[in-house]
C-alpha cells in the first residue's frame, strides 16, 4: 500500500461514486497478510490524525486533560490539601504518572489486581480502597505489599484485620492498612465512632500491620446536583469520620492517612478537619454525568474542568429522514444516563442503548446532518465504566495522535 | 504451598478467628513470585471447585449451555429451519464451534474484528451483519474473504456496493454480499420493495460482487413480551422483507440466504416464508431480560432454554442490617435491567448500580443471610455486554471448572 487511503480520500471517492481509488496500483494482489500488516501500522501510528483512526476508538484532548490536571492540583495547593486520584477511573499508567509529577501523593485502586499492574508499571504508591475478603486477594495483596513499601489496604472488621495480619506474617510483612469508614451509605466500611476506635486499636496492636489512618468515601455526595447542596452534604457525611480520626489522635494511635472526597466535592473536602488528600477521579475526564451537577461558579454546567474523553463514532446509516446510525453502542459507551453528547455540534440526541449501534436523532435547529461514512465525537456519559470496554486510548492534540496508552488495568475487576 | 487454601478452609479459619491456616508450614518466606505463581496456577486449573474461583468472574453452566444448543436444534429441525447464531453474544470460538457442530449453517458476527477473530480460530462460516462503510473496514473484510471462502458481508447502499467491489477487486476477490432490509425500524437496512431489489440488482451487476440473498434482523421484536404479540410483530415485521425476496426470486436474483430472526422468536421465524435460517444468539445463556418475555407454554417465564450464564460474587460487607455490598458492580454487570438475579435465592434483591459494587437487599422472607467471604452467582441481566466486559468464562460441570473458555471476542468492537 504505497498510497492508504485517507478517510477524506475514501469519502470523496465514495460521495463521487468513483471506484478508482480502489483499483490496485501493481498488478500483484496483495496477501491478507500484507494487508493486514499495513492496516495495524496505519491504525497504530501516532501522527497521524484522530480521523483517520478506525471507530468506534476512545480519544483523549491532552491539552485539556493537562489543563483538567494543573487545575486540580492548583485548587489542592490553594486549599493546602493533597490529592490521591483514584485509578479506577483512568485505569492508565501513563495518566497516574501524570498525576504524581503534579503533585498527586500517590494514586487510589478498587481492585487489587489494578493495584498489581499499576505497581507493574512503575507507580509505588498505591492506596487500595477495597477490603480484601478472599484468600487468593489477601495473598496477592501481601506478596504486592512485599515488593512495594509504599502500597495501602484498607479494612473494615475485627476478622479481616486478623487475617490481614496472619496472612502478613506468612508472606514475611508488615502491611500498611487504614480503617474504612461508612459515610452513612452502609455499602463499605466500619461505622464512625467506637467500632471504628475499636478496630483501630486491634490493628494497631496486630503484629502483622501497621496502622496507617483512615478513608471515608461518600461516592452518593459526589453527584448531588447545585453546588451549595453538595456541599452541606459532604461536610455532614464526613463529620463522623473527623470526629473518630480526633478520637484516634488522642488514643496515641497514626492517623498520618485520612481520605475521602472526590471529583464532585474537590473545593469542599478541605472543610472537613483533618482530611488529609481527596481521591479524585474523574476529573481527568469529565462526563455527561458531571457536567450535569453544576459547579460553585456556574449554576448550570459543572465547568470547572473540561469534557476531554470521547468516543470517536462512524455513521453507518443516514438513510432515514430525522436519524442516523452509527457504530459505537452500549459496548463503546455503556447505557449509564444522561446519554453521551454530540461534541461540537447542536440540536441533536445520542443514544446508545443497542449493544451495537448508536443512534443520532435530529431536531429542527440540527447543526447539520451527516453522511455514511462522516465520523463524530461524544462526550461519554460516565467515564469510569466507558474506559473500561477498552484497550487503549488515542491521545491527541488538536486533531493529530500523539500517543497511544495502553489501558494496562482494563477488565481488571478482580 | 502444599496445602493451598481451599474456600472452606478460609472461611472457617475467618468465622473461628483463628489465624492458623495463614502460618506457614515451613520457616522460609514465599517469595512474592512463589505465592503469585501458586494463585495463579490455583484459579486458572480445571478440575477445581468454581467455590474457588477468585470473584468477580464469568461462570458457563456446561450442562445447561448443552441443553440449550440441543433444545434449539430440536426445534430447528422441527421446523425444517436452520439456525446461524450470533457470535456477538458470546464471542467465544469454543461455543461457536459446538453450534457449528450440532447443526448451525455458520455463525454471524457484529463486527469484521469479530469475523477475523472467529475465522483465526477455525470457524470459516461466516455472516458479517454490519455494514463496512471505512477503508480500513472493507480492506480488512476484502483480507479475510481471500482466505475465507464462507464469508459473507453486507451491504445497503449502492454506493457502499460500488465501493465493495471496488475493494473486491484490489484485493483479488470476488465478494459474497447480502442486502440488508430495514424491517421498519430504520436502524440499519434499506427499505424492502423496490428500493431493495434495484440495490440487489446492482450487487448482481458488480464484478466485484456474487449477491447471496438478503437478511433482515427485528430486533425490536425479540423481547416483546408475551408470545401472542411477539409472534404478530414478528411476522408482520418481516412481510415485506419476505415480498422482496420474492421478488428478486423472479428477477432470477440469487437468494439463497433470508436470515432474521432471533432467540425471542426463534419458534415463530419458520412463519415467514423463505427464511433460511435464524440469527439466535442469547439462547445459548438466556439472561434475566429474556426470562421476563414469557413463552408459547408458560406465560410468566421464558422457560424455552435455561440460565446458564451467571457471575460469581464475593460479599464484601455484610455488617448493617438488611443489606450485604458484593464486589461485581457494574464493570462486572453492566447497569441493564431488570437487575441481576440472584442464582437458587429468595426474597432478596441484587443491584449493580455502583460501579465496584453490588448490593443485595433482603425482603422479610429471605432465603439466608450472608456472611462476609461468602460467595453467590446472579444470572446476568443482559448477557451480551456482560461477556463483553470479560476476558475468560468458566464452563463448569456441577460445581467443578472443566473448561476455561478465552472470549477471544473481548472488546473487539471495531
Amino acid at each position: 500500500m504505497t498510497d492508504p487511503l485517507t478517510r477524506r480520500h475514501f469519502l470523496h471517492a465514495a460521495s463521487a461514486g468513483a471506484a478508482s481509488v480502489w483499483i490496485p496500483r501493481s498488478v500483484h494482489g496483495y496477501s491478507a497478510g500484507e494487508v493486514a500488516r499495513s492496516i495495524s501500522e496505519r491504525q497504530h501510528r501516532a501522527g497521524i490524525s484522530k480521523w483517520d483512526l478506525d471507530t468506534p476508538c476512545l480519544v483523549v484532548d491532552l491539552d485539556a486533560l493537562e489543563r483538567n490536571i494543573a487545575q486540580m492540583q492548583a485548587t489542592m495547593t490553594r486549599n493546602g490539601i493533597a490529592s490521591r486520584p483514584h485509578a479506577k477511573t483512568h485505569k492508565t499508567p501513563a495518566i497516574a504518572r501524570m498525576q504524581l509529577a503534579t503533585g498527586s501523593v500517590g494514586i487510589c485502586t478498587a481492585k487489587v489486581s489494578e493495584a498489581e499492574v499499576m505497581f507493574e508499571h512503575g507507580i509505588d504508591q498505591i492506596l487500595l480502597t477495597t477490603v480484601n475478603v478472599t484468600a487468593p486477594k489477601i495473598r496477592r495483596a501481601m506478596a504486592l505489599r512485599n515488593q512495594c513499601d509504599g502500597f495501602v489496604q484498607s479494612v473494615d472488621t475485627s476478622e479481616n484485620a486478623r487475617d490481614l495480619s496472619a496472612a502478613a506474617a506468612e508472606a514475611g510483612v508488615t502491611a500498611d492498612v487504614v480503617v474504612d469508614l461508612d459515610p452513612g451509605g452502609h455499602r463499605t466500611g466500619i461505622t464512625p465512632g467506637a467500632p471504628a476506635l475499636e478496630l483501630a486499636q486491634l490493628v494497631d496492636s496486630l503484629s502483622g500491620l501497621t496502622l496507617c489512618g483512615v478513608l471515608c468515601y461518600d461516592g452518593g455526595a459526589q453527584h448531588v446536583t447545585g453546588f451549595a447542596a453538595r456541599k452541606s452534604r459532604a461536610l455532614e457525611r464526613l463529620e463522623a469520620a473527623a470526629e473518630t480520626k480526633v478520637q484516634m489522635d488522642r488514643s496515641g494511635l497514626d492517623t498520618r492517612i485520612f481520605s475521602g472526597g472526590g471529583t464532585g466535592t474537590y473545593n469542599i473536602d478541605h472543610g472537613t478537619p483533618g482530611l488529609t488528600d481527596v481521591q479524585v477521579g474523574s476529573y481527568v475526564f469529565m462526563d455527561a454525568q458531571y457536567l450535569g451537577i453544576g459547579g460553585e461558579r456556574d449554576e448550570e454546567v459543572y465547568s470547572d474542568f473540561e469534557p476531554a474523553l470521547t468516543v470517536l463514532t462512524t455513521v453507518l446509516n443516514a438513510q432515514y429522514e430525522g436519524r442516523a446510525t452509527t457504530d459505537a453502542g452500549a459496548k463503546a459507551n455503556t447505557i449509564n444516563r444522561p446519554w453521551p453528547i454530540v461534541k461540537g455540534e447542536t440540536g441533536m440526541s445520542y443514544t446508545s442503548g443497542s449493544d451495537e449501534f448508536g443512534s443520532i436523532r435530529y431536531e429542527d435547529n440540527a447543526s447539520r446532518i451527516y453522511r455514511v461514512g462522516d465520523k463524530l465525537e461524544v462526550i461519554v456519559s460516565h467515564c469510569d465504566p466507558v474506559v473500561n470496554l477498552y484497550d487503549q486510548m488515542y491521545g491527541v492534540r488538536g486533531d493529530t495522535v500523539e500517543a497511544i496508552w495502553p489501558i494496562a488495568g482494563r477488565g481488571h475487576s478482580i
